[in-house]
């Protein structure tokens, strides 16, 4: 496309710090936003990488979102611990929770962190992956703004509330699954419409509740669960066990990303962490995890594929493709990042 | 269908038991047993009810599962337990084990049990379930045999590996989500044949990898996974928390529960408990809850559907007809039974 821009990772990422700190983020807080950005674009999750830049700052800028929490721990026990969020971007709640959830686990087997008052986290891999680098299985969930009817229902009530499992190996890249609760991520409409390209059907509703495959008239409507009640009734777990068990509420009680800029966003995460040591033990387990990816990497390939993929695999593969030529930056978003890098007084030139 | 037999639920009951009983089951677990059994009818989930009773016996009866298991606890951490569950059928372990989890997480806000060398513990809600009822939220897990591909294979390497969540309520049954992570649970595959009917399109290929609607052609096929790519990974996720943090085994190490009738089946759980209390609080939790659910109920019904229903809920309605109307058991399965009766010196008439 001749109107998306390729930047190399690195520069980008520079870009996205000083544009944090310009808003007020402290330079710690930044890099990790600028890291969880990045990261998120190098896996191909580019609803979550650089397009989401633009509705982060203007967010901070409209005092929607506080560009500096200071995520507070409301109650502790043996193994959990709930968390107010501050109304920050999510990614700073998110690291503190993971990295208590990764430390603790050690000794208690299993830990939970709820997360209550917090902006978006962005891609959930980030956290699940987190504890899955430390020899954890790590767990990222969140609720979303409704997009979703529950099923057999016309009326958007749940969010694309997403699961994400991450399960270390030996050598390599951890499993890594991350899915929306949806048929696909809303962010993944979002993004077709700023590169103004049709989605596939199956994915969403038009606000008369008919199929359609324009971003703009999906975004108007319903997004569809995944595989119907099942992914109807995925979602409505994963926010009960963020916003029923934070109390930060659920449905409709959170708001959306890109349209509620008078409040915060009140989104909710359960992050958790499991020490594979106080079950059949860590090198038992990753001698299974390891076994079962070379069963899972030795299946005969099915018509119309290339090969049988770990959850997370192709993923990686388009980081290597992007270490070399970049990361693709669509006109519209550069021109968004453009519009807020002016009101924090730096020129983007990309 | 006039080749099936409804029998009342407390009459079939006391037939279930007595047969375990007469197989060698102590007196105890033999109740527990017909009462998932029943549970499962109830619920309309037959597949898990009186129909997978002969295999149960027969298992029995064979030596390939062991009637008397003692389930021992391996390795205990703070909000952890390994257990083995002795080859025994898997409600036994995993009432053990749900029971330890429901009371050790109102210390330790979370707790979870992996359980491996069980057969199968028939429906997951059945334990999930039991948490709920004591105001916490439950998990339930297991492994099964080989019958779904990885997404982009074509070799049956993963069970249709179920979750189970329930989450109390004030008043009413607990908010129980129970699925497959394929297309369709197996059993319902094996029930359709049973009951001489079709299954719908969607649900399996045939040995050729070619769409069908045949069950006993689906048997000899592959299952086909929950909305693709997201049910491989979640079935994935599934057999590396119970197969592979047990350390019991995946994919293949997981034996059929109807055809390997030379060893045990080697299914693993994960089943977990959290406390609400430990987090926003049990009576915040719950109000959240019922806020949820009214939500639900009044969501704008769609065309073609009735009402909107909370997962679980459409399951308890049947409840209420069988009570009155009775457990339909199938002419195939009464013979099933009646056959496995006579090994024990019972007659079985239904």
């Amino acid at each position: 496309m001749t109107d998306t821009v390729f930047v190399l990772p690195e520069r980008l990422r520079r870009i996205v710090e000083e544009l944090f700190v310009r808003a007020s983020v402290e330079p710690d807080n930044a890099a990790l936003l600028a890291d969880t950005i990045i990261e998120a674009n190098m896996r191909g999750v580019d609803s979550h990488g650089i397009a989401a830049l633009g509705i982060y700052l203007r967010r901070i800028r409209t005092g929607a979102t506080n560009p500096r929490p200071r995520p507070r721990i409301i109650k502790e026990g043996v193994a959990s611990v709930l968390i107010d969020g501050d109304n920050g971007l999510g990614a700073i709640t998110a690291r503190f929770a993971m990295e208590k959830a990764i430390a603790r686990c050690q000794d208690t087997a299993v830990f939970l962190a709820c997360c209550f008052n917090n902006t978006t986290f962005g891609a959930a891999f980030y956290y699940s992956k987190m504890a899955a680098l430390e020899g954890k299985i790590g767990f990222a969930l969140c609720n979303a703004p409704p997009s979703m009817a529950p099923w057999g229902g016309k009326k958007a009530l749940l969010g694309t509330n997403p699961i994400s499992v991450a399960l270390p190996r030996r050598v390599g890249v951890p499993i890594v699954l991350d899915m929306a609760t949806s048929a696909a991520a809303k962010s993944k409409i979002y993004l077709a419409k700023e590169r103004g390209e049709p989605i596939p059907p199956g994915w969403a509703l038009d606000k008369d509740g008919k199929p359609t495959t324009d971003p703009e008239e999906a975004l108007k409507g319903l997004v569809m669960p995944l595989g119907g009640a099942k992914g109807y009734g995925l979602s409505l777990v994963v926010d009960l066990l963020c916003g029923g068990l934070s109390g930060g509420g659920c449905l409709d009680k959170v708001m959306s990303l890109h349209r509620s800029l008078d409040r915060g966003q009140n989104v909710s995460f359960a992050l958790g962490a499991i020490d594979p040591q106080w079950f059949g033990g860590l090198s038992e387990f990753i001698a299974i995890v390891d076994e079962v990816v070379d069963k899972i990497h030795s299946c005969p390939v099915a018509d119309g594929f290339d090969q049988v993929y770990l959850p997370g695999e192709i993923e990686e593969r388009i980081r290597k493709v992007r270490e070399r030529e970049g990361i693709p930056v669509p006109r519209a978003v550069i021109e968004e990042i453009a519009s807020e890098a002016s009101y924090l007084g730096m020129e983007v030139d990309l």
